[in-house]
C-alpha cells in the first residue's frame, strides 16, 4: 500500500517548524541578556529561517534514525533542527557569494543589514556593514546547529560520531562551494566538474549526510551508512538534475525563483552542457551568450529550451532521473533497515523518480 | 623558584607548528584527491596560518589539560591546534570585514585570491572572488577544528563537553564580532560596551576558551572549570588593555602592525575612551577628528599619546593591568591544580603585569 507521502512530509515539518520557534526564542532571550544589538539579529536570524523552506534535510534525519529504532522520536526531532540551522548559516553565506537581494521573496540578510545600515548610520559602507554582519551571523548559526547536536539526549559515543558528521558535512559542502565559485569563473567546465560540485554539494548535503546523522544517533555501524550512501548519493544526483530541469522549464510560482537563474548567473548546469555537445554552431553561440549576460529574456529563455530538447538533453536528463532513483531504491529495499524508513524513504524516490515537469 | 616562561613557550610553540604542518600536509593529501583548485586552497590556508603567531590558544589548551593531568601530552598537544584552526577562520573573516590588505606583513586571505583571480580570469570581479573564496575557506577551517577536536582519543563524553565548549567560543567570539561590527557604525559608544565586547572577544575566546577545553579533556568538573574562568576573565581583560596600550605606544617593529591601527580604524579602546572623559574641549575635538579620518599621522599620534599620558588615562589602564593580574593571580594560587600548570599560568599573569611599555 502506497504511503501517504505528503501528508507525513506536512505532519513532520509542522513539527520541526514549532521546534525552531522554540529554539529561537530562546535565544533571543540569551541575546537579550547580552544586548539588544545580539537580540535583534537573533529574531532576524529566525525570520530568515522561519520564512519558508521543505524542512528537507531535518525529514531525512529522522529517517535515518528512523531507520534503526523508534524509541526517542522526540528527541530526535528536537535534534533534528541542528541541520536546518546549518542550512541557514550556508544559505546567509551563499546569498552574500551570489550577491542576491531576495531569498524566498524577501531581502536576504546581507540586505536587511545593508538597509537597516542606511537608515540608522547612512549610506556610507553599507553594503559592507551588511555583508559584514551577514557573515558573522553564519558563522554563528553554524555554532548553534553543532550546539544542538552536542547537547541531544543521546550516548556520548553516539553524538560524538554525530558531531564527526557534521563537521564533515560542513568541510564537503564548503569545498563543493569552493569549486562552484572558482568554475564559475572559468570559462571551461566539464561535465566531471559539475558531477563533482553536485556530490559535494546536493548529495552529501542535502541527502547523505542529514539520513547519516540521523542513523548515527539511532545506533548505525558503518555497514549500515553503506547502505544509506547508496541510496543517498544516486538520489542526491537525481535530485539535482531535476532541480536543473525545473530551474529552467517550471514555473516562477513553482519553483520560487526566476526561471532561467542559472543562465543568468553564467551557471552552467549538466542540461545545459549535454546540450551544447550536441548543439549546432549557431545554437551553441546562442547559450554561449546568453550565459555571458546579465539578464536574460522570456524569449531566450524559450529559444534555450527548444534547443535543450532538440538535443536529446531534456530526455537524456529525465532518463538519468529514472536510472538513479531506480538505483537508489533498489538499494533501499534490499536492506534491513525498519520498514516504515524504508517505505518512506523509497516513496521520495519514487516522487522524484516520477514527477511530471 | 621562578619558571623560564620564554623557554617553555617556545617550546611549545615549535610542537604545535610540528603539528600544524603534519595536519595541514594529510588536508592537502586529502584536498589533491578532490580537485587541483582544492588542493591549492589548502595550501594557502596552510601558509596563512604558518606565518606567525603566538601560538598562546593551544599553549592555553594544554595547560588548562596539565592542571588535572599530565598522562597523554602527547594526544593533547596534537588536539590543540583545533583552536589555532578556530584562530585562522576568524582571522580569515576578519580580514574580510576590516578590509585588511594585509596580516602579518603578507597579503590577507581575500587579497590573495583577488590577486589569483586578476592575474588568471581578469580584474573583473576580482574583489568579489576573492571574499567569495576567504569566506568559504574560513568556513572550511572552522569544520577542521571542529574535526580535530571530535577525533581525538578521549573519552567521548570529554570530547561532547569540549565540542559543547568549541561551539560556545565561536558563539561568543561572534556575537563580540558583531558588537564590535555595530559599535564602529555607532557615533556613541560606551565603557560598558567595550567591556562587553573584550569579555566576548579576548577573556572567553583567547585564555578561557582554550583553558576549559583543555581541563574538560583532562576530566575536569564544573567547579574546576569556575576556577579557570576566575582566573582567566581578568587575565582575559589585562590582556586587552596591554593590547589597547601596545597599540598607541608600542613600535611597528614589536606589535607587528602599524602603530594607530585602532585610531585609524575608528575604534574607541578604553585607553581612548577614559581620555575622552577627562581631556579638556579641544582635546576631546582633536581625538574625535582623528577617529573620524581614515588616515592618522605620526604628529597626530604624538599628540594622542600626550593626551592620553596627561589625563591619567595611561596611568590608569596600567594600574588596571595590576589589579586584574592580581586577581587572576590570586585565584589560580589557591587552587589544588597540578603545581606545574599553577606556575606557569601565574608565570604568564606575572609576565603580563609587570611588562613594561
Amino acid at each position: 500500500m502506497p504511503i501517504d507521502l505528503d501528508r507525513i512530509i506536512s505532519y513532520y515539518k509542522n513539527l520541526i517548524n514549532s521546534r525552531l520557534e522554540t529554539f529561537f526564542n530562546k535565544k533571543i532571550e540569551e541575546g537579550s541578556k547580552i544586548s539588544n544589538d545580539i537580540r535583534e539579529i537573533i529574531i532576524n536570524a529566525k525570520e530568515y529561517t522561519m520564512r519558508g523552506g521543505k524542512r528537507l534535510r531535518p525529514i531525512f534525519l529522522i529517517y535515518g534514525y528512523k531507520c534503526l529504532t523508534d524509541i526517542n522520536i522526540n528527541a530526535i526531532i528536537d535534534v533534528s533542527i541542528s541541520v536546518e540551522l546549518m542550512q541557514s548559516y550556508l544559505l546567509i553565506h551563499d546569498d552574500i557569494i551570489d550577491e542576491d537581494e531576495l531569498r524566498r521573496g524577501k531581502p536576504t540578510f546581507h540586505t536587511i543589514y545593508k538597509n537597516m545600515c542606511e537608515h540608522k548610520f547612512g549610506k556610507n559602507k553599507s553594503s559592507r556593514f551588511g555583508e559584514n554582519i551577514a557573515i558573522l551571523t553564519g558563522d554563528l548559526l553554524e555554532a548553534y546547529g553543532e550546539e544542538i547536536l552536542a547537547n541531544a539526549p543521546f550516548r556520548s559515543e553516539r553524538i560524538k560520531k554525530a558531531l564527526i558528521k557534521y563537521a564533515e558535512i560542513v568541510k564537503n559542502v564548503n569545498y563543493g562551494q569552493i569549486l562552484d565559485v572558482i568554475s564559475e569563473m572559468k570559462k571551461k567546465v566539464t561535465e566531471e566538474d559539475i558531477l563533482l560540485i553536485h556530490k559535494l554539494k546536493t548529495a552529501s548535503y542535502t541527502i547523505e549526510g542529514p539520513l547519516h546523522i540521523g542513523a548515527i544517533l539511532g545506533g548505525a555501524n558503518d555497514a549500515d551508512l553503506q547502505v544509506l550512501s547508496r541510496y543517498a548519493i544516486p538520489l542526491g544526483l537525481a535530485f539535482q538534475i531535476r532541480d536543473d530541469i525545473l530551474g529552467l522549464f517550471g514555473s516562477e510560482e513553482k519553483i520560487g525563483k526566476p526561471v532561467g537563474s542559472d543562465l543568468r548567473e553564467g551557471k552552467k548546469t549538466l542540461l545545459v552542457l549535454y546540450a551544447l555537445k550536441r548543439a549546432e554552431e549557431e545554437e551553441k553561440r546562442y547559450i554561449n551568450q546568453a550565459l555571458e549576460k546579465d539578464e536574460i529574456t522570456m524569449e531566450e529563455i524559450n529559444h534555450i529550451r527548444d534547443i535543450v530538447i532538440k538535443t536529446g538533453s531534456l530526455d537524456h536528463s529525465l532518463k538519468l532521473i529514472k536510472k538513479y532513483t531506480r538505483e537508489a531504491i533498489e538499494n533501499i529495499k534490499n536492506s534491513d533497515f525498519r520498514d516504515e524508513a524504508k517505505e518512506f524513504l523509497i516513496a521520495v524516490a519514487d516522487y522524484i523518480g516520477k514527477r511530471e515537469y
